[in-house]
């Protein structure tokens, strides 16, 4: 483990001490969570907990036009919410205490989408998207509000599209980290098909996690659904820090194809 | 692993986002060196840099009339380098990733007397004394250099002192930590019957570990001699820290009379 020397005084009465301070380098992943549309940072507040006790740092943040900045709810574009996100990822891995070459981007629908993004600017190691979101190119930056009214978004999500021909799915077809990506059964927002091309343009991951949580809606309503989100995120990025700590490193449950209806680890 | 929530501004353009960082408690053991008459912290650097990549925390001082203090030398006294011990403990406990209920002391010859003198004062978990010296109680406040024609310290040493009568040995008869001493074979300063004075009085310790340093000086002039003190010292530590993380707890080369002479674990 490496050292560094910090010179300090220590004061003492009428003056003080000459003293060393030798300190070893602990520096631990940084996780940072990306809510969704509508969303907030407090929704992620106790994943966060459950995933510092990982022993790592975990930041969460409200993106602009939420919460303190609702007023600019329709106004807001995704080239607004992503230099949101950069901002974010940058405060976190300044931090004394993170080791930026250890960093994951955790994001949920519309911040899944700009997570997937986020990658191509900043270095991430471990990427989480829950129900990602996926919006044409074109408008980048209109206000997000307006793209579901200038796109025929439904219509979208449910098409076959190839990497190269949507921003994401190219970020993610760039992307050579671990992967967890994870679908509700019954989401009327991000349907499967959605997810099936973010599976298909993870082709250069280290790994690939596709899980599929049973009867769980788009938002994650019953806390069932939560609970099991939680323990999936958990449990992953567990395995994942155990492979960053030199222990283990396998390649996990990488799905394609026809192998998808055995992905759904917790299915009843 | 505890949490804790800081809540944070993250600046962009224009504005702000709020965001909470979660971060786990990954507080580590804090080990002080003292160092002994004449000598100074630097002597103390390639045992801190080694002990620290055990994942601790060091700190090294120059004690009051050593170094920039140099010219106290002749008036300091013990009660004011006790003092320094103290202040410098603080300093160490009080650092915001040391764990203040995992303390080690660690100290030579007069400075492993103040240090044994120092549990008394400030809570230790373990206590590593090399060639601790030992003084006649009385003139506490009388410069320590006055000591030296005031005291048949030469003749003290060689007696065998109950722990009652003297402050030192009184502190290590109620010290209920971990223990390590370690003593010099060829020390024409601090003789083998001081250190077990120190042996005999630990009666209440968790673990006593006794080494001697074959064929060394008490001042480890000899490289071989210093390095076998940091391996002898880093190694005991590296068990008392494996059994304080959980893994292994254990009583440690306890050695008490007649075993005495098998405790040489470095004896070529």
């Amino acid at each position: 483990m490496a050292v560094h020397d910090d010179n300090i005084d220590i004061a003492i009465l009428g003056g003080h001490l000459a003293g060393t301070l030798i300190t070893p380098s602990t520096r631990i992943p940084g996780v940072l969570m990306v809510h969704g549309w509508g969303g907030n940072r407090k929704q992620y507040l106790d994943l966060a907990r459950e995933v510092a006790a990982l022993g790592c740092i975990c930041l969460t943040f409200d993106l602009s036009g939420h919460e303190a900045t609702e007023a600019r709810r329709e106004s807001v574009t995704r080239e607004e919410n992503l230099a949101d996100i950069l901002a974010a990822y940058d405060v976190l891995a300044r931090q004394p205490t993170v080791d930026p070459s250890q960093i994951a981007i955790v994001g949920s629908s519309y911040g899944g989408y700009l997570a997937a993004i986020a990658t191509t600017q900043r270095p991430a190691r471990w990427l989480a998207l829950r129900a990602p979101a996926l919006y044409m190119d074109n408008g980048w930056r209109i206000p997000k509000r307006q793209l579901h009214t200038d796109q025929d978004l439904i219509g979208y999500r449910l098409q076959s599209i190839a990497a190269d021909k949507n921003r994401a799915l190219a970020a993610c077809a760039s992307f050579a980290g671990d992967v967890l990506l994870v679908e509700s059964q019954f989401d009327n927002i991000v349907p499967h098909e959605t997810l099936m091309n973010y599976v298909d343009a993870f082709r250069r991951a280290h790994s690939l996690t596709y899980r599929v949580i049973d009867e769980a809606d788009h938002g994650l309503v019953e806390q069932g659904a939560r609970d099991a989100y939680i323990s999936l995120l958990v449990h992953w990025l567990e395995e994942m820090l155990l492979g960053a700590r030199g222990r283990v490193r396998k390649k996990t449950s990488a799905v394609r194809g026809s192998d998808l209806s055995e992905a759904g680890l917790i299915r009843k």
